[in-house]
């Protein structure tokens, strides 16, 4: 890369340790034609990669800076964000791009999992026509959409807030969004078929939600607990045994979210301009302080 | 119903029009199981209503007050939201509750159509391995985030601004949002396998991305009409001919969606307290007031 690898705003345009490694390894383009656009310190980018990863999907990492939005990027996604798919068809050459982290989430899954022969691994339990496998594919969504709506602006209306009494305020916020997912994990550790894995539904490796939500529980470690001085796992509420602990570590111990996630001072100085509420410092950002939601 | 059908606060507690006898022929409970609460002004339930209608699932439709939230409603939702359903298991009366309007957009989906046999209608391409069909699935997700994410609070932020120059600024922003809808309309139709029909993609039928903005392209025409004079045939952009105009139509002279609309008087009456901005109007209109995502 010709850009220095961090910025002067201070964020990091190369992953650094496993994950760096796993761009490394992943430059060349594969025959299915798949190319993702990433940032070194997205989260968003963070659950597209995951997901290919888990799958066993063939890839290309090609590393974008959101904030210069190169013509490569805006050729297959018009609003220059990332994640952001290029998807060449091998026969014809033809082109196509999608962005939206969930949206390209529900594509590989669609693509390589629901329309494949015999997947291994699966996100999501499967269309075979039984009803509980329906409905908690539905309770995965559900939960989904509620960590998106709620969990996910929490953490960035918390990192942003300057004054002291708004900290104290967002802070409570997005504990009790943490507290909200701990019993949704309990509750379907009971639901039919769990099987007692630490991951969400008793599953006994990754799935839908847990990847939904993987960056920002990861960040919550680093990030907050540097700027925001956040320690869960000295809190009464997620001590190490407790449900939430014993799911985060899960996600924090598997391979595929190992292979996708750089060292954590990457985050922290990624995240130095959220911390200080830094005007424009990103499309998230602006839309957290003017009160719209996400983009 | 004990309650009258037009609350203190203006709002109506039971359809009209071909929206009532609708309810009227879905009064018991089929051997589907199928129950969903709905309220009869709700934009988030006419989503999953038409859903029903045109996919011909068998159900019950039980009008609720989600200001008062009915325990047969909190039992299948702990939040009281509509619309919601409840899945009963007529085998062991085993009862399950579902909300969200696009979780349930999908649930059904998944259920009525993916799961089954050889469905007769379907709002999204089948998973048949296609990569076309695929991606034209992952673009109509994409379409619908938008909406979800910009269109739809745009709709609420015009509709509440009390201030000449707040009606102004967010009138712009609405039509501008619809200004995107109509691109993506244009856009679409020259995809892959197009067939030139009026709804998104060129189809000649109803599909996923139509049913999901319906409510609030309909309530643009009556509500934003009488209190904000909107008239969008009237328009530059969107007079009769038009893309957007002629997409609106084919969706207004359905006969999934007449057949779960009320007479216009429903929506006029239902809609003041959000045209004057009264407190607590509802969830929705709270987030938008307080700068959150919607509820």
């Amino acid at each position: 890369m010709s850009a220095p690898a961090k910025s002067s705003a201070g964020y990091h345009r190369a992953c650094t340790g496993q994950a760096l490694s796993t761009v490394e390894s992943h430059s060349t383009l594969p025959s299915n034609g798949l190319t993702i656009f990433g940032a070194a310190f997205c989260p968003f980018v963070h659950r597209a990669w995951i997901t290919l990863e888990y799958l066993g999907i063939p890839y290309r990492y090609v590393e974008v800076d959101p904030y210069e939005k190169p013509q490569i990027l805006l050729e297959v996604n018009a609003k220059g964000l990332v994640p952001s798919l290029r998807l060449e068809d091998q026969k014809s050459g033809k082109v196509q791009g999608l962005g939206e982290s969930t949206v390209i989430m529900e594509y590989l899954h669609e693509r390589y999992v629901e329309d494949a022969k015999s997947p291994s691994k699966r996100l999501l339990p499967p269309m075979d026509g039984s009803e509980a496998n329906v409905y908690a594919r539905a309770q995965a969504r559900l939960v989904s959409h509620h960590l998106n709506g709620k969990l996910i602006p929490s953490f960035y209306r918390f990192l942003q807030a300057q004054e002291a009494d708004k900290q104290v305020e967002y802070g409570k916020e997005f504990t009790d969004e943490l507290r909200w997912l701990q019993d949704r994990l309990e509750e379907a550790d009971r639901s039919e078929g769990a099987a007692g894995g630490p991951f969400y539904a008793g599953r006994k490796e990754l799935g839908w939600v847990d990847v939904m939500v993987a960056p920002w529980v990861f960040r919550a470690t680093n990030v907050l607990q540097h700027y925001r001085s956040l320690d869960l796992q000295s809190s009464e509420l997620f001590p190490p045994g407790s449900r939430y602990d014993k799911w985060a570590q899960a996600i924090f111990a598997h391979p595929a979210f190992k292979a996708t996630t750089s060292t954590e001072d990457l985050y922290l100085d990624s995240y130095a301009r959220y911390a200080e509420n830094r005007p424009n410092t990103s499309q998230v950002a602006n839309a957290i302080n003017s009160g719209r939601g996400l983009p």
